[in-house]
């Protein structure tokens, strides 16, 4: 570029009280999505999930944290599937469940909240939801697997026994029966891998996974399909909680929205100093 | 999922003549992508790059690689970008220049390049491509970063002087003038990271990272502004043909794009058990 | 192993009382280490640090952690450089500065804090602490790096502004003169790269990187020579106060100090089930 | 420090010959070290390799690999077990085994070993060399694990199938029986991670993961117990073979060893001019 761009005023000071709205002792604000289709249509869910999985999902991390947490469901089959603006200005931490209307989800939304996890949201993705479109778009690979459903038993193991998803977890996490999911799992290298799992047939899974993207934390925790209960079991809630906790950002922030350009030396310390502003177009 | 999908046949022993088709000895076919716009709109530009930034580029390879590579143009006004299934179809390496017009490349061409990388095909992204719709769908994240085109000096640092794409680079690699790229920078973080850039005015940049997604590598190199004959330095056409060189992948897969579904011990090598036959859909 | 060794009873259930007692709310329990020669020796060191260059870490950070921090002094020339069990079964995070006599620290109590490193206590590694015997051993590489004492601007740059260890610090952070460290810096790939710093000569360095090993979580931070003021400046001294924070771990274990042997399906939870005990020897 | 000190010259470029010498089309170097003792006091594993498992791994890598790689054996008995200055002149890559005797190994040979690897010797460690001296040092951890010995089948999955060392390899390879190596494993995360295994009895073990360290790569691979005829399997010479390869590096380099010191614009191009030389001892 030659000539120079309007930018945004931008101070290379943090705001501190920004970056640390949490350590006031507010609670966690979580929002659970779901999709909420198979406890509707199947029987077999509906007998485990009368209330649908994102019930018991929520119970499970309000027993585990208690008022260190708010909860709020959203849904698939909601306005702008529960996710408004205005509901994402007040979620923390956002989990999501989906298996078979992945497509269903608008890509406006997903753009939405795509946004908002690279300012600081946290999400935590759930089984299924390796194939979501979140997740993908997270991801940038395919999140593909192999997969069979015989009702296997799955052991958790923690490779990273002093994660802060960890603690508090049985090393092994045993659940009698399960879907398996198996390598090879189509992802990035995790930034931190926390569990692997082994199923009956013998087949492995990077089960637990972190990844930062932005400033958004985002963790991937495969056990918990729709057709064994998966969700009630306190083990797995308490990695559920532990991921929500962790995944609680100090600070959010839109800096990812910019590319800014800066004059020689605008990091010296002249507040009085006019520099040009920006409208954060990428015009580098 | 209760009842079995039709799932694809699979073996669990690769085909290691398919795995290694370059070790034959054949050359990497690498394909040149250019927007082509400053050249033919920016006197400046077109000053240094008479016969298009792809030119220097390509010629810089070839001059490294001899007849190790064959090249080939793509540019941004051919049909289908110059990204046809067929040029994919015999592309190892593709390096992206993409500046001024990042909004005009197709979304269904993105799509097939990402599907190619995800398959083994390496990218090498250039320079302003950071903003690019195919790198920012590979990274997942904003790819944004801060800016100033002011003429300054640039010395690229390897921090891994042992990495392939290092060898041979002088470190620090000078590029006398250079538009300033500074942190944060909007990628995950790199699989390898092999360069760090610093500016006269004092910003540092992460200007060489790798990222390994599905069976693609991928190569973000940060310097070659339109603006300056970065294209022209030796070094930085060493890097570009030892990136080339690295970024080509053994073998080609479709794996990614399935997620199938195998019953009990299908691993165990029995060439005549029948095995349900997949359509590849994500029915997990 | 043919016959059973006798192993250490052990429960795949963690003791979460013992994983979570800084939760409780007690101070951070920190140790200031001190190889304290240059405040003795050299009348320039002593006029920035007259009360050694302990005090104004320990100072700076009390500063601002307040009543969550409780800081203890240990020095080089004390019996067991200061480092005796009982100060390390009471140290949640040490930190260290040692320069003209790493060869002095003995090799005992460097097995020992690697020991308790690995157990889960912090780490924080400053400065010319990169070719320390404890920071060699516990990165198992060289820690040499490119350096020159000329008065330097040096410029910290966060590549991972969300990073806790960077919450609340400019970007950059600005030093006036320093010493300058430049790459490449012998150390593995960190796990979390936060800091990278510029000088005026044009020199770059990985100046803030985390590495976790064992339980434990290490922090290694590159400005603060001891000829320049740089323990003084509020923004380092949130840096290390941030550092602290992060590296203290909700729980220590021995678990690394053993091998043990399992029969098969120990984890199943019986506890009254017997198991064979062992003195965790490397046996297997 | 305030005055200059000899420092070894340098040049910022490299030689691009002394970096490349393996492109000459000379075999690479093997040396497999092997402890060979059980192989004379254990009947049961003199049956399985009665010409030791040096024999039989360096057979097996010479199957594949044919006249590309040329092989020394070392043995823990020789001089210097095997491991001269001279031997270690002309090894490109060492593999390692051993076992029952890991404390008879001189700390000397390690420390020349360990000085190798960081200028670029490639380091293949085997299964129970986990936790000889070599490998402790090179991670900086305990390298511990858990185990049994009960002739478990074991799945090696890759979760990387496009590395080079896992190419032509099956996915899963399976060894029908083997000693059970289990998580947690006491390393740091690996930079790559190749393979998981799974056991009949539901653990799971990182079973391949590559290291960069200094100049050198590192691999361990842990299947092998020398109860099993593990070596003898195929598939797992073929990973062995790739390893080999891999950790080939283009050429070995000192400057691990140096930390020297260089005034402002040393990297200027200017081969007459005078730089201060070095004895290379860490003096900043």
């Amino acid at each position: 570029m030659t000539s120079l761009q309007k930018i945004k005023p931008r101070s290379n000071r943090r705001d501190k009280e920004a970056m640390h709205t949490h350590q006031a002792g507010r609670p966690i604000r979580l929002t659970v999505w779901n999709e909420g289709e198979h406890e509707v249509l199947d029987e077999s869910v509906r007998a485990i999930y009368p209330d649908g999985m994102h019930s018991v999902i929520a119970n499970g991390i309000k027993r585990q944290l208690g008022g260190a947490v708010e909860v709020r469901i959203a849904l698939l089959d909601q306005a702008e599937h529960g996710l408004t603006e205005e509901v994402l200005d007040n979620t923390d931490v956002l989990t999501w469940w989906g298996h078979r209307s992945h497509d269903k989800v608008d890509g406006r939304i997903v753009e939405r909240v795509h946004d908002r996890v690279l300012g600081g949201m946290g999400l935590v993705v759930l089984h299924s939801g390796h194939a979501s479109k979140i997740f993908t778009r997270m991801m940038g690979t395919s999140g593909n697997l192999i997969w069979r459903n015989d009702g296997e038993r799955e052991l958790v193991w923690s490779v990273n026994p002093n994660h802060p998803i960890a603690h508090g977890v049985p090393n092994p996490l045993i659940i009698e029966r399960q879907e398996m999911y198996g390598e090879p799992f189509g992802i990035p290298e995790p930034d931190e891998l926390v569990f692997i799992s082994s199923f009956d047939g013998g087949e492995v899974f990077r089960s637990g996974c972190v990844f930062h993207r932005g400033n958004g934390r985002i963790f991937y925790f495969s056990p918990g399909d729709q057709e064994y209960p998966v969700y009630h079991h306190p083990d797995v809630q308490r990695v559920l909680a532990n991921a929500v906790q962790w995944a609680t950002s100090p600070g959010r922030s839109e800096e990812h929205r910019h590319c800014p350009t800066y004059p020689r030396n605008w990091f010296l310390e002249n507040p009085s100093a006019v520099r040009p502003a920006s409208a954060g177009a990428v015009t580098d």
